[in-house]
């Protein structure tokens, strides 16, 4: 069995959008696909086109002849519908429904998402069929996404239920963030310098000119390679009149 | 000034996707669409067509002749790119970066999002002209994503930090939810009727089926409308040889 849900698309009209599908499903880590009656004929070199190499999901997708033999083997089915239907049934958002996706799959309880007809969208026979109803909280005024982008949104929300709980990340390269140490020296070489071009020769307003450059290059988070360019920086601006702790100590900067 | 953030193209190559990439903007309540140097003629029929309906959008679309011109104006700018660059710039989700931007926005301080040309991808000058880069977190062996889509998805993200704080929404149409006199009612007549029926005929078994079926039925959240019509499925499954009590009072059901 699959360990992830299932996209099912009723009678996708263009071979154009059912590429765009599986590129979709292919970006968000989902594979298998359904095609319940599609208008025109299956394989269609369209689909393979749009795809822009998603082809393993189209060449593992599987054909109906109704709804009911699609979904068949399923556990939960979301409906996704554009337009609120008179209906008592649970709607959902794509977040609320990846999110209980991920514990229905992790229980091992194949699912699934409907998707209708590009034009009409999924009659109400099929959502029917579905435990809850998938809308997506878009502009009301203008809430038409194609199918590809549907499900896209779809697809996307599942795979970020498994990302990691997002903590900005600064890619340091081959650096590390630099040390106290190293920030300090830098501090003294750059105020050094600032003092002998008289920038700081008001001595009631040093103490805060300086806080206020400490806190500037500090919330840079500066890298060590930063640091030793910084240091550069001051060196070269100030004619080399200067010289760090380190520079004394004979490192290479 | 705007209170959603800029949408800036650079170097787009197609007018067709400036067109999704208006439509996926007005989806999500983004008006504010900026182009650097578009490579065809503008304004481009294709585009409108790939708006399906998104003109406004086009029309207040501005050009610039550099990406410097396009972001003069804003105050955080955010970077979206396909492939890590080797910068030491933070890195967040478009859900991260919607929340922040929201924020900021909120505090009257304009943003934008910049998005490369479809081939390549923003420049690394570009690149570093932001505060941020924006990933989107995909599958990796598979992360391509076209111009609309990747538009799309920052955009979605922005709307739903706007939206309200998803609970599951049940639609009641023109019922409400049944009272616990309604549905007790309910359970007398199916208890009365199953009894008769012959269905509960194993006494000790009696209380557990029943109290499985009045669990069953109040899982569904009955409105008084179901409890009705379930009354006349009880009542003409058995032939009508039951009266609720509703019914001995003269109640239309």
């Amino acid at each position: 069995m699959t360990d992830s849900p299932v996209i099912i698309l009723v009678q996708p009209q263009l071979g154009e959008n059912i590429g765009f599908v599986a590129r979709a499903m292919r970006n968000c880590g989902l594979t298998e696909l359904r095609l319940v009656r599609p208008r025109q004929a299956w394989p269609n070199p369209k689909a393979v086109a749009a795809a822009s190499g998603a082809d393993e999901v189209l060449e593992r997708a599987q054909l109906f002849e109704s709804t009911a033999e699609a979904v068949a083997d399923l556990e939960h089915l979301y409906a996704t519908t554009a337009r609120r239907r008179d209906m008592v049934k649970a709607v959902v958002t794509p977040r609320q429904a990846a999110g209980e996706l991920r514990q229905r799959v992790a229980q091992g309880s194949p699912c699934g998402v409907l998707f209708g007809p590009e034009r009409t969208g999924l009659d109400n026979d099929d959502v029917t069929r579905c435990d809850k109803i998938v809308e997506v909280p878009l502009n009301p005024e203008f809430s038409s996404l194609n199918l590809g982008q549907a499900v896209l949104l779809v697809a996307y929300e599942w795979f970020q239920t498994a990302a990691p709980a997002g903590e900005e990340i600064l890619p340091l390269g081959e650096s590390r963030p630099a040390t106290r140490g190293e920030v300090e020296n830098f501090f003294d070489h750059l105020e050094q310098a600032l003092d002998a071009s008289g920038f700081l020769r008001v001595l009631e307003k040093r103490p805060v000119m300086v806080r206020n450059l400490r806190n500037f290059f500090l919330r840079a988070q500066p890298t060590e390679k930063e640091i030793r360019s910084l240091h550069g920086v001051v060196k070269y601006l100030s004619g080399h009149r200067f010289r760090t702790k380190k520079d004394r100590e004979g490192a290479d900067i």
